[in-house]
This record gives C-alpha cells, structure tokens and sequence, in this order.
C-alpha cells in the first residue's frame, strides 16, 4: 500500500477521536449541507459569521473555512476578521473562492484574502483557480468553462506564488503545494449533478487539516474522503438526491481502513 | 398529441443540450432546493445578491430569478439592480411574490417591482396574486387564504394588467398571456407537505424561459415539468421527505418524450 | 396511561386541525429544516427576519421562535421588535439560545433577550442553559461540553429564575416549569449524528404552544413528538442522512394515538 495512504487513513482516525471544532465562514447554499458534512465525518460544525464574534469563534476552532459563495460586504468583512485572527494563533485557513473569476467582486474579494492572509489550502474548480493566479481562467455563475491550460501546472504555479497548497477539483482532482503535485482518482460523475459538492470537499479539507500540519496530506484526504464515499454511493443512486443521502450515510461510515485501502492517489510531479 | 406538449418538449431539450444560467436573487429557505432543481432540469443555477456583482451576474445569465421570500432591504435593492440590467438586456424575469398581501412590506415589494420592471412571468399562489392584482387576495404566512374570485380571470386580469405571463399555483395550475388561458392538470398532494415546491416551480419556469421566449409556453413547461415529476415520484413516497428525494430523482430523469407524453394542458379561455 | 399522555396526543390533534402558524426568526443553517418539521407536525411555517415586516408578522402567528444560531446585529433587533409585538398580543415565545456560551455576542443577546421579553419555553443543552443561568455551563462551538452540574436542578432553577419553562436536551431531555419537572425518555442517537436536531425540537414544542398555553405539556409534546419519530425512524435508518428522511417521514405519520401510546414521560421532581 502508498505509504501516504496509510497517512491519511491516520488522520482520518485522529478527526474521529478529536473532533475537531470547524469554523465557517459560508455561502447560504451549502450551509446545511457542510454542517452535516462535518458531523459525519467526526468534526464539529459552527456556522457564525458576524464581526461581533467570529474573532472569537476562531480562537475556540481547530480550522477555518472561508467560502466565497453568496459574498457580501459583511460576511466578507467577517472574513477577514476572522482570518487575521486564525493567522495570529496558528489556526489554518482553507479558502473555497467560489465564482472567481466570475464578477469583479469575487475575484478582488479571493486575490485580497490570498494578499492579506497566510492560507493552509485552497480549493477551487480551474478557472477559479485560473482567475486567481492570472493563468486565464474562465468562469460562467460558479462553473469552470476554461482552466487556464494543464491543471498539474495551474496547481504548481498557483501553490508556489500564494504559498499554500493548491487543490484543483475536477475528474482528476490536482492538489499541489509546489514542490509535490498528486492526482486523486476518486469519485464518481453524480457529484456533478448536485449543488454544493465543492463546499463539501473544501469543508472535508478543514476538517482533515485541523489535525494533520501536512496540509498537502490534509488536502489529499479531504479530497479521496468525499470520492470514495461517493464511489460507495453510486450503486444506491437513483438519481441525484437519492446519490445525497447514500453519499452523506457513506461518509458517515467511511472507516480508516476503507480510506487507505480505496484512495487512489498517484504522484503527478 | 397537443402540439403544445411538443413544444414544451423541445424546450426541455433545449434546456439539457444549453445549460442556461440562471441567476436566482431568492429567499434563504428554498436556496439549496432551487440550485439543485436547477441543476436536476439542466440548467445551471448561479446565487449571488450582493448589489456589487448582482448586474454584472445577471448581464452572464439567460434568466433571473426574483424571489420574496425572507425579504431584507438589502436583499430588495438588489432586486432592482438586477432587474434593471435584465430588462437593458433582454433577459427574461420570473418574479415569484412569496408572501405579497401577509405584509404591507412584500405587498408594496412586489408592486414596486411590477411597476419599475417588465417581468416575463409571475408565479403565485391565489392569494398572493390576488392581493397583488387587488382581486383581493388573502395570504396567512405564505399560504393562500382567499385568491379573489375565479383563478383563471384572477390570472387573466392580472397577466393583461402586468403584460406579463400569470401563473396561479393550485390543485389546477392556471397560466395566462392575457390572450389565452391555460390550465394544468400535473400534479400530486405530496407536493403541498413539502416547503418550496412554489419556488421550485418558479425556478423550472425561469430555465424553460432561458430557452423560450414564449412565456407562455415557458410557465407551462415548467408547472408540467414539476407535476409530471410529482406523479412519478408518488409511487416512492413514503413521507415528504422521501417524496421530496423521489421528486428531484425523477425531474433529473424526466425526458421530453416523457414530458410531451405526460403533460396534462387544457385550454381554459 | 399516564394521563399527561393523553394530554400531549390531543395537543398533536389540535395541531393538525387548527394549523397554527409558526413564525420563525431561525439561524441560516436549518431555515429549510424547520419549515418542513412544521409543516410535517401540521402546522404553517413563515420566515421574516426584516424590521420592516417582523412585528406585522409575529402578529397573525400563534408563536414565535427566537432562535439564536448564526446571529446578525439586524436580526436581533427583528428578535426583540417580534418577541415585544409577541408579548403585547399574548403569543408565546420558544427561545433557543444557539450556542451561548460560546461567545460573549451569543450570550449577552441571549440574556437580554430574557430580561426584556416574556419567553414561555427555552430549549437549549445544558451548556446553554448553564452559561444563560450562570450554573457554569461551558460551550464549544454549538456542543455542551459541561451543563453546570445535574440537569433538573439546573432546569428548574433556570425555570424559576426566568418564569419561563425550561428544556434541556440530552439523553434524557429534562422539562421544569419551577414547580414539575419531567424527564423525556424518547429519542434515539442518530439525531445527535445530523445538525439542526435541536432546532428541530425548539420548533416543534413552538407548535404545541401555538395551540397548548400550558408550556410544560407544549414543550413535553414537542420533545416527545421529536424523539418517538426518531425511534420509529432508526429501523430505516442506514447513516444520517437516510435517518433524516425517515425522521421526517415519521413525524409526518405520527398520529396522536401512536404519541400517546408511545410517549415516555417521567416526573422527576
């Protein structure tokens, strides 16, 4: 067995026996969705994103997401907030700039958040990713319509100029931290057919990345969690939201010896 | 076969092989269901209200959803701005009034957007159309008390008043120009222990008029389209719950040989 | 049969005849879920979180929720300008202060909201009512991580303390009106394995109250309503998000007969 997929299996177990807290800061669509995500996984939720408390709320978590779905001028405020106080104590930032690219808003609201924070990982479709590091990018509401040329050398790039480890979702999930560069071949097509199943991985990465300081690790174990448990879902799917409740009761089932065994996970670079 | 069922069914082929966006400015209950109804009917759903990017997302759409569900200033100013935008750039509007006539705040809502927008399509129930229309209409919450009077002159008053398509939710969904009113027979109790199912209509109509510019034919697709997949999916329900799992597997499924089949249109006037 | 059995069963059947309405101003996280508990016990949902129509609101509502998860300043000012309208109509009020404890916003807004309004029921977990009724509750995120010792003193000196009835859920669920309190022994684990359970609960003894102004039978009621669903539940249940579908299959199906039946009530002191 990959070595690194005895890592992950590992980290998976330490979520389970630490629960993790993990503090969103979300878009309105998946708030739900990402909320069960993380119970099911073995870490603990909480949703606030007021600038009356969110400095606090990160202080108490074990990592942070920052999802830039449904963006507003306060939740983005709050954002930074509670990013500034992440990097103060050691507390690492997993960004998800969904729709970057796609408005002015968005992708000034992503490049000031990757200038002004130190981000453990960041994960997003092509062309958000494209938009962000200037490699040409396209994207149409939250969808990638172009990438900006080889995904393997978007990640590498990417993850080198913003210091972080990038991770690029697609049939083949990319996730680099510049030095390294991995394939994830899980997952199966039905996630394409629902909502908020980008948000999910990125909620999985936090969760992985509260208790694994390799966020390389940390990203390719949030990323094979959500594609092996929809691999074991696919066969109880009658269409999309019959493929959402097998996918979320597979999570929740998904043990550390199904994950080193049935991560997919291959060297790129 | 009616030739309006085969033309709806080229329109939901229309929407599968051209994916339009829709921008929906919606309420914070239904946002998860309406993206992934959006996406289940073969369009691709963006939400976005803050008034830095509304314009800009709305001019990337083929259609924008206005919905009045949990309504905010903000989320109102929004509205107008991208209504606005649509109207300069010939995108089609489906307005969906949830709660006109409750309070004078959703009341006098929906009348400044009738007034300031040319809408391609309302949909409501009685009650809300009717206090909108000042049939004198009836809403407790957000359901129809009394619609004032006969639905199909309530939708015909209303569609000649607004020059706009009207369709009147009900146990006969009743879609009028103003020239011709139409009723539809799909349909299945299950839908009412569900909330949303109104927006979900709302959201169905708005991606049939991303590829049909007669609204007409663009409500009746979509009111056929939920109702056919409500009666498909009855067989499986157990509760609403299952039912709503069974309901958004079967409109991912629904073809338009199914839809040209199934669709129950009468000519009402 | 214990008679507060019977009690509760015909509360259930008043529900289902007189519809009541349940206004909610709800955290983002379980707005959907809480419109469909109510539907499914029988009754109407209304969200409205905007100054502009929340008092017009709460005042053709038979109960008001305040519930205080993902907090914004704009709509807690909705909850004091709804719970004062609630207050001077007579309409009961079902606070659930969604993680006090955990941050000063969160707990200062909870106990304001007790010392200026008149609240029939409070349901939070022990950590909660602890850190409201300065028994030492400590709280982690939205989870109780210690309740300020043994649970019937704690709700009953909260209940007095706040002339209110006071509901702590755990195991076992604790309800005191300062003067009874009871133990609900109905429940099952995999409601701690979803989130927005006790949202869920806050919601359903809102309904009881709506027809029941006895808050100690309303908030036995919802409770037990809550845990007999999930019990009926679990046998269909193969993780959490199957269990959530039959949850709410159940609760949709529970006649007032089975809740008699099956309801465990237990006085405690």
């Amino acid at each position: 067995m990959n070595p690194i997929n005895t890592q992950i299996a590992e980290a998976l177990a330490r979520i389970r026996r630490e629960k993790p807290l993990i503090h969103h800061i979300t878009n309105l669509v998946v708030m739900n969705d990402t909320a069960n995500v993380t119970l099911h996984v073995g870490a603990l939720p909480v949703m606030a994103h007021a600038v009356e408390e969110v400095a606090e709320t990160t202080r108490t978590a074990q990592a942070l997401v920052l999802n830039l779905g449904t963006p507003t001028a306060s939740r983005v405020e709050a954002m930074f907030v509670a990013g500034r106080e992440a990097n103060r104590a050691g507390i690492p930032i997993v960004m998800d700039p969904v729709g970057a690219g796609a408005t002015p808003f968005r992708t000034q609201t992503g490049l000031r958040l990757l200038e002004t924070l130190r981000v453990a990982v960041v994960r997003g479709n092509a062309g958000e990713i494209g938009s962000l590091s200037g490699a040409g990018g396209r994207v149409r509401g939250v969808e990638s319509v172009a990438g900006g040329g080889n995904p393997v050398t978007l990640a590498r790039d990417a993850a080198s100029a913003w210091d972080a480890v990038v991770t690029i979702s697609g049939k083949q999930d990319v996730v680099s931290d510049g030095a390294q560069t991995w394939g994830v071949d899980n997952g199966h097509p039905w996630l394409t057919t629902l909502t908020g199943t980008g948000c999910m991985a990125t909620t999985l990465i936090a969760a992985f990345a509260a208790v694994e300081r390799d966020y390389l690790l940390a990203a390719l174990g949030g990323m094979a969690c959500l594609g092996l448990a929809a691999e074991l879902a696919a066969g109880r799917a009658g269409g999309p939201a019959s493929f959402k409740v097998a996918l979320f009761d597979r999570l929740y089932h998904l043990s550390p010896e199904q994950l080193a065994a049935g991560a997919r996970l291959v060297r790129l670079s």
